[in-house]
C-alpha cells in the first residue's frame, strides 16, 4: 500500500484524479461497441454504434472532388512540387490561404448573412484542443462557466480537466422544449456568486449537442445582453452550424451580434463573444483534427495563437482544405446536399421510431435526436435510466447515450446518433427496436391479463430475455432484398 | 487605466502573462527576418534566416518515393477508396498501422539497437504538444524540473507556460564543452530543495539543442543513476536522433535503460524514464506536427493518451507517414543519404567559418552550430552579445540566435542553422561573414596604427558602418558563376 501511494505521487495531480470524465456511461458505451462491434456480415448479431455523432452521409462528394482536383494533395505526382514548403510550414498563424477559406466556408455556413475575418481564425487540435486554449485564455483554476444541460459529455474534459475551470449547470428542462431563460440563467448566476465561484463566461453549443435544436434570435439576443450585464464571455460552440436540415434556419452568434453592435444604445462589447468551429460535423472529417476558435477579441486571439503551437493542423490537410474549401460552386452544392440527405435521414429514422410509438424531441440540426424513452422507466430516476441503458446496449446491442451521461436532469432521454451509419444499419438497429417494443407489448398483454398496469407506462412496455437475438430472424422484408450484400452471406450463419 | 485594469482581468493570467516566453531575442530575430527575408533575386539584400532549426536537405527523396507511391495518400484517384475510413478515423489511439510504422522507425533511427513497443506510442501535437502533455502528467504547478544549459528556449512555452512548472537551470560551461557533470547535477538539485522547489524531474535533450552534441554512455548512465537516486523522472526530448553524421553514434536512453535494466544490483525504476520524438528534424517535417511521447510508465501513457485528444496528428498524415515508413528499404535509404548531406553541409559551414578564424563547439548532429563569438565582445556581458547580436541582424543581416536566449551562462555563444537553406544561400551567407570578418580587420589595422589593441580581441576585429551591403558587389566568384539565378536579375540591382 505504501508502494502503490508513493508510485501515484510521482505523476501530478491531473493525471491521478478522474477530471477527465472519461468514465462516464457516454463513453463506457463505446467501449462495449469496441468489444463486440457490429458488421453486415462478420458480427450481424454485435453493437450497433449509435453513440458516434459522425456524419458519413456525404463523403462520396468530397472523394469525387479529389479525384477531379489532383493538384489538392501535396502526395500526387501532380502536387509534389509543393510538398517541400508545405512540409516545412509551421507559423502557427496557419496558411494564409486556409485561413481565408476557412473563414469564407464559416460564412457560407451561416447562410452568408455575416463575414468572418481570416486575421481572427485561430487553429486548435480539432474543438476539442480550440475549446481548452480558449478557456486558458479566459479563466483561472477555479474560475466558473455556466452551461446549459443537457450538455456535451466531453465539455467535462476538454474544458475543465487540464485548464481546472468549474462548469455550473444551468437547469434546462423538458416543460419548454429545454430552452434556456432568462430566469434559469439569472438563478445559475446568482447561486455560483453566493457559493463564493467567480463567473467568467457562459458557454452554449448552437445547434444544441445533444438536443440537436438551434437557438432562435431572442434567445441568443437575451444571452447578449446577459453576458454584457454581467460583464462575462460567451463561448458559442457552432461545430453542428451547417449540419441544419430543416426550419427554422440557423442563426449564429455572430449575425445577432452584428445587428445589436449597429445599435449603440445597446452598450454591447464584442470583445466578450468567441466562437469555436471545426470540420468534424458539418464536412465528416474528424479524423482530420480541424479546430478552429473565432474570436472578437484581440488579446485572445494573440494568446490563443501562441497556444496553437500545441495542436496545430498538419499542412498537408491544411493544403487540401484550402484547395476543396476554396471552390466555391463545390462548397455551395455540398451544402445543400449534405443538408438534403441529413434531412431524409432524420427524417427514416423518427418515422421509424414513431411506428413503434417512440417520440423524440423535435429537432432541426445536427447528427442525433433527444429520444424520449421516459415512459419506460419504471421510476424517474437515474438508476431506472441506467438500468434501461443496459438493457438497450445488452439485448437490444445498440449503443446509444443516456441523458445523465449529458448531466440532463430528467431521467429518461438518449441521445441517438443517425448519421454514422448506411441505410441498411438504420433499418437493422429500427427493427431492433421494433423487435425490443413489440416483445415489452406482448410481454404486457400477458402481464396485464394478471396484474393492474403500471402507473408509469402508457402505451409502451418492454422486457427481455437474455437470449441473443437473431438477426437473421428479425429482419424484414425492407431490408432483406436478395441485393443486400450480406442476405446470403455464411457469414451470418457462421455467428449464431 | 482603469478600464486597462479591468479589461485585462477579463482574461487569464496565463493569457495575461510573458511567461510564453516569445519576447526573447530567438523570436525576435525570427520577427527581424519576416519583415526582411532574403530571396536570391527578389531580396537579395534581405536576412537571412540562420535561426530556424529546420532540415531542408532531403525533401527530395520523399518527393520522389510519392511519386512512385500513389496509394500512399488518401488524396489521389487510387487512394481515395480509404478516403471515408480515414477522415472519420478518430481515436486517439492513433491508427494501428501508424504506430507500428513510428515505433519501427524509432528504433531505426538508433541503430536498431533497441525495440519499441508501438502500445507505448502516445500522440502530440508536434513534439510541443507532447513535452506539454507529459508535464501535465507529471507535475503540479509550482513543481520544478532540472535542465542542463544552454537549453532550447521555446522549453519555456511548451513546458512551463500553461502547466505552471518551474524550469531550474543546471548550469554548464565551455570549460568543459557545456557538459552536464554530477557536481552541476546534485548542485542544482540541492539549491532547488533549499528554495522549497519540488524536482519532479530532468529534462535533457539528446542530441542537444543547441549545442548539437550527444551524450555519451557514461553521462547517460549517470542521469538515469542520479534520477533512481532521487526518485524524479527524467525527459529526454531525442527529436535529434536521426541528424547525427559523424562519430561518435547515437545513443538513446533507451539503449542504456536496457543495458543498465538487465544487472538487477542497478535496481533501476524503468517508469521514471520518457522519451519526446518528431518527425520534425529527423525527416524534415515540421508542418506535418508529428510528436510523440514514449513513457516506460503505464499511468503517464493511459493519462497522456487522453490528453492527446488536444492535438492529435491528421489521419491524412497519419496513413501517409505510416506507408512511407513501413518501407523499410525507403528507410534505410533516407536515413544514410540524409545523415550523409547534413555531414557534408556541416563539413562546409564550418570550413567556410574557419576560414575567417571563427570556430564552434566540436559537434556530431543537429542541425546547427553553436558559434564561439566571445572574442567579438568587447567585455563578456550580455550587454554586448545582445550589441553583436544586432549587428549580426541589422548591419551582416543573418538571423543567428544569441546564447542568452538559450538561458546559456558565458555571453558570446550563438546558434547558427545551416540546413534549413540551399548551397548558394550557405555561401552567401560566408561570404557576408567573410566581408564582416575582413571589414573588421581591415578596421583593427587603422585603430591599431593609432591606438593599442585591445584585450579582449586577439585575431578578429570587427567594426561596421550603417550601409547596408550591395550583394551584387560582395559576391564570390564560386557563386556569382554566369548560371547563377540570380547573377544578372535586375532586381538585384532594383533594391540597392
Amino acid at each position: 500500500m505504501v508502494i502503490l501511494r508513493e508510485k501515484k505521487s510521482l505523476l501530478s495531480k491531473i493525471a491521478t484524479s478522474d477530471q477527465h470524465g472519461e468514465n462516464s456511461p457516454y463513453f463506457d458505451g463505446w467501449k462495449a461497441y469496441d468489444q463486440d462491434p457490429f458488421h453486415p456480415t462478420q458480427n450481424p448479431h454485435g453493437v450497433i454504434q449509435m453513440g458516434l455523432a459522425e456524419n458519413q452521409l456525404s463523403h462520396d462528394l468530397i472523394e469525387r472532388w479529389i479525384v477531379e482536383n489532383p493538384k489538392s494533395s501535396i502526395c500526387t505526382d501532380v502536387g509534389v512540387d509543393l510538398f517541400k514548403d508545405i512540409a516545412n510550414f509551421q507559423d502557427y498563424h496557419g496558411m494564409p490561404e486556409f485561413r481565408e477559406a476557412i473563414a469564407k466556408f464559416m460564412g457560407k455556413a451561416r447562410g452568408d448573412r455575416v463575414r468572418f475575418d481570416p486575421d481572427r481564425i485561430v487553429m486548435g487540435g480539432g474543438a476539442t484542443g480550440a475549446s481548452e486554449s480558449l478557456m486558458f485564455c479566459l479563466a483561472d483554476p477555479g474560475d466558473g462557466f455556466l452551461v446549459p444541460t443537457p450538455y456535451y459529455p466531453a465539455f467535462d474534459r476538454d474544458l475543465r480537466w487540464r485548464t481546472g475551470i468549474q462548469l455550473i449547470p444551468i437547469v434546462c428542462k423538458s416543460s419548454n422544449d429545454f430552452k434556456i431563460t432568462k430566469q434559469a440563467l439569472e438563478s445559475a448566476y446568482d447561486n455560483a456568486i453566493k457559493s463564493n465561484i467567480k463567473i467568467k463566461g457562459l458557454i452554449i453549443a448552437n445547434p444544441s449537442n445533444p438536443l440537436g435544436t438551434t437557438m432562435d434570435r431572442e434567445t441568443l439576443k437575451t444571452l447578449i445582453k446577459f453576458i454584457n450585464d454581467k460583464d462575462i464571455h460567451l463561448v458559442c460552440d457552432e461545430i453542428y452550424a451547417a449540419t441544419v436540415f430543416n426550419t427554422p434556419d440557423f442563426i449564429s452568434i455572430s449575425e445577432v451580434l452584428q445587428e445589436m453592435e449597429q445599435d449603440p444604445m445597446n452598450r454591447i462589447n464584442p470583445e466578450l463573444v468567441h466562437i469555436i468551429y471545426s470540420l468534424s460535423k458539418d464536412m465528416g472529417l474528424p479524423g482530420f483534427r480541424v479546430g478552429i476558435l473565432y474570436s472578437y477579441n484581440d488579446g485572445v486571439v494573440s494568446s490563443a495563437r501562441k497556444m496553437s503551437s500545441f495542436g496545430l493542423i498538419s499542412t498537408q490537410t491544411q493544403h487540401f482544405l484550402a484547395s476543396i474549401l476554396s471552390d466555391e460552386v463545390f462548397v455551395e452544392s455540398f451544402l445543400i446536399e449534405n443538408s438534403r440527405r441529413l434531412a431524409k435521414r432524420h427524417k427514416v429514422f423518427t418515422q421509424g421510431l414513431e411506428e413503434d410509438g417512440i417520440t423524440c424531441l423535435a429537432s432541426n440540426a445536427a447528427l442525433y435526436v433527444w429520444m424520449d424513452l421516459r415512459r419506460l422507466l419504471k421510476k424517474p430516476t437515474f438508476d431506472e435510466e441506467m438500468r434501461l441503458w443496459r438493457l438497450i446496449i445488452n439485448e437490444v446491442k445498440l449503443n446509444v447515450s443516456p441523458g445523465s451521461s449529458f448531466h440532463c436532469v430528467e431521467p429518461g432521454w438518449f441521445r441517438v446518433c443517425f448519421a454514422n451509419m448506411d441505410e441498411q444499419t438504420v433499418q437493422i438497429a429500427l427493427n431492433r427496436i421494433h423487435i425490443f417494443v413489440k416483445k415489452g407489448k406482448e410481454n404486457e398483454t400477458t402481464t396485464t391479463k394478471n396484474k393492474r398496469s403500471r402507473p408509469w407506462s402508457k402505451d409502451l412496455r418492454l422486457s427481455f430475455s437474455s437470449r441473443l437475438y437473431d438477426e437473421t430472424t428479425m429482419m424484414s422484408p425492407r431490408i432483406m432484398s436478395p441485393h443486400s450484400p450480406f442476405a446470403h452471406s455464411p457469414l451470418v450463419q457462421a455467428r449464431t
